[in-house]
């Protein structure tokens, strides 16, 4: 983690921005297509109660229609200009959304075998709204063997649903009554906002993690248990009911990775206050440097509160899957279980899915033969591409051996240190066609940092940054 | 439609119940099994607030965990003790799911085609939430087919979620606020209180339909606009707030066909009133008399209220796929199609499945030459099979050559008419090891009705019948 201490101090933003220099031609052209999508969407008569409200909604469903993440106008402009090598070489390049784009032949390959095109009578029935019986087995085994739990975990602590966003809308849902809160870090993965509200009207609680390094250990954003009381602290004080506590390793944007002992403190904290811990390891295999071990808090010997501490891992990050939705939570909490059982038929994943998952996370010598070591070679070598390029840039970026993003400090670039600059950065980055995540979508404290995805072909990072230099 | 009339007049029920005689040795022990469960279930430690609460749970998620339909002890029984033609063949013959087991055969065959099996990067990556934009196309294309739209049906006007559950729990929380309700006529398909109320804390507004027959047509349960008003205006006088009214056609449990007039004339009392018209039309191929047409709200030349009114349909029942997890909307107000997006991310389906079922659906050959041809002679031939064993017993019924089930009069089966009874008698069918829905189920308002499934091969239909005699 040699370039850590490099933003250690975090001086405040001086440097005049050079990166961007205003609308080009090209970007005006984006904008008049933006404009375009607008005007299609308002030919369609609608009735209009409010600003922006629609007389057919609900007030519920206006405010779940009108919710945008700040990074939506990014998202929508992508969609209309998406990078494409040949069909589209101007086209805007996706360094925001943590996909990992890098594997796709060795997924081709494994998904195309026979073995994936297994139909049985049970595969088209209604099944377990917890996931069929044979792949929460899989996922126990799994889990079992890559969290390195000393006792085999079981299939019946498994509950399997499409994506972790549904694993968290069902579990605010049950733990929580509407208006509640969960205590989180920020940074985090800003979704988790929507995951949390849109449905079931729970709060996040954020406990500001600091820029600055904390001590003598150089950890920018270092997250401490006292942090953590401080934050349960300043919420009661605010009267609201804190149900639980989002924990994130390896963390995500800051793709930090907490030691056990380190878990374990936080998972004490949260059994002192009597919280729930939902732990996310989605990106638990996604760590390219062999030298580092990622410890899940399953390898651990027992759990302070295990009654109260649930893990979540899926197919999304580790094996570049997002579109595949499965999201899997382990919990020994019965109740939990049986409470998320009857919303799980809203968050069901079809058999054959189901089928072929199982498949994967059975094949142990794929993984450990095939997919994970080609996948962590890959993920080294696009990560050094990207941090060589940020360093020969000046641009100070937390190093971390995991994830498929890098935490990087654009401060010197803002004119001032507020959020709107940093909003008007990331606004010129998409202009010149590189559409990233800053820091205020994750609710970071303090402005200028952005998540910058670098799990993609070199050639896009290459041009990704010929493009910020344009 | 021959049968129907048999039940005008609908006597009171007067015989002797002779079909079951109480619990037999086998009956016990499959308590003794049930009960086995729940020990084990209690195994695990809890903590308890109340008689049933979890400490670990909020109100919501207690009660949410805690919710149970009527008939959730015999799904409970079946789950432990499912008949099996070799493996366990005196295990309990379900007759309550409405499942079409009669064309696994094709299925399998068809998708088991090498076109199934393809994968392409976008399939892996995340996708728009209302379904990728393919299958889209698909749907609104098979829909315009099948549904006889005299104008194209568009892509953009199509959602595809993970099932018709997920649709009814979207538009319910976008449509409505807490504790507002939507209106449904009685008998309905039960699970519809589940998926507007777990979620979205959404009422249904019940509006009976009288079991006997209405003038001259012998249509008993007939559904009529003045019913509708009528129901409207005594949930006015609940100080209940309607947003919306659900139609189905064909009808469940009633598989009563709708005409497109009598549609038209439901859907003109929702615009008169400013409801939110959600019709659901997931049986609308499962129709098995060729002289029989069904016809689509979809084929309308225009609609009465089309910013109101909302089309359902699914892979769950017309290709006998419900463990493939697919239900789509089809409605042309684009604020209800961009809160349902906002939902999305909560009832995404599998790209691989997504590729899948757009296959399907393109594949005119395949559904009109092999598939709906051979899927009506079977359910014909089942249906027959068990409206000959119904009339052999004297058990009169609803005659309708449409969806996998029929709705049988038991009334002379009940000592005296009282939902207590009905339940007897449906725990009597469970012992003798036989599935059914009772018609408390589904909420209907007079006792001793229940919905038989007969879309399985004859011989279950068969040992159904030779169990209930046992």
């Amino acid at each position: 983690m040699q370039h850590s201490s490099s933003i250690s101090g975090c001086p405040p933003a001086k440097s005049t921005p050079t990166m961007c220099s205003g609308p080009t031609k090209k970007s005006q052209l984006t904008s008049v297509k933006a404009c375009e999508m607008s005007q299609n969407a308002l030919e369609t008569p609608r009735g209009e109660e409010g600003p922006g409200n629609s007389v057919y909604l609900s007030e519920r469903g206006n405010s779940i229609r009108l919710h945008e993440g700040i990074l939506q106008e990014g998202y929508i402009q992508y969609g209309m200009d998406r990078h494409h090598d040949t069909d589209n070489p101007d086209g805007i390049i996706n360094m925001g959304t943590s996909e990992n784009k890098l594997c796709y032949d060795l997924l081709h390959k494994r998904l195309t075998k026979p073995d994936m095109l297994h139909i049985n009578p049970s595969l088209l029935q209604y099944s377990d709204w917890r996931g069929h019986a044979f792949l929460r087995e899989a996922v126990a085994k799994f889990l079992t063997r890559y969290c390195c739990s000393p006792n085999p975990l079981k299939a019946d602590n498994v509950v399997v649903m499409n994506g972790c966003g549904s694993l968290f809308s069902c579990i605010a849902a049950v733990i929580c009554d509407p208006k509640d809160a969960i205590l989180i870090p920020t940074p985090f993965y800003g979704v988790i906002t929507e995951d949390l509200h849109l449905y079931s009207d729970v709060k996040l609680f954020h406990v500001p993690l600091d820029c600055e390094a904390d001590g003598k250990d150089n950890r920018p954003f270092r997250l401490t248990v006292r942090k953590l009381e401080e934050g349960l602290q300043r919420a009661k004080e605010e009267g609201l009911t804190i149900r639980g506590v989002i924990l994130m390793n390896p963390h995500n944007p800051l793709a930090e990775i907490y030691s056990l002992k380190e878990m374990i403190t936080f998972l004490e904290f949260a059994k002192r206050n009597a919280l729930h811990a939902i732990v996310d390891e989605v990106y638990m295999l996604t760590v390219f440097d062999e030298s580092v071990t990622f410890q899940s808090v399953l390898s651990a010997d027992s759990l302070p509160d295990p009654q109260r501490t649930h893990i979540m891992w899926g197919m999304s990050k580790d094996f570049a899957m997002a579109g595949i939705r499965i999201g899997t939570l382990y919990t020994e909490n019965r109740d939990l279980v049986e409470a998320l059982a009857k919303l799980g038929s809203f968050h069901g994943v079809s058999g054959t899915t189901q089928h072929q998952v199982a498949q994967l996370l059975q094949d142990k010598e794929w993984i450990n033969e095939e997919f994970l070591p080609e996948n962590r070679r890959r993920l080294k070598a696009a990560c050094s591409y990207l941090t060589g390029e940020l360093l020969s840039m000046g641009i100070p970026f937390l190093d971390r051996p995991a994830t498929l993003y890098v935490w990087a400090d654009l401060r010197k670039y803002l004119q001032e240190s507020s959020f709107e600059e940093e909003l008007s950065l990331w606004k010129c980055f998409l202009r010149h066609k590189v559409l990233l995540s800053c820091g205020q979508a994750f609710c970071c404290s303090v402005p200028g940092w952005f998540r910058i995805v670098f799990a993609d072909q070199q050639h896009h990072l290459q041009l990704g940054q010929y493009q910020q230099h344009s």
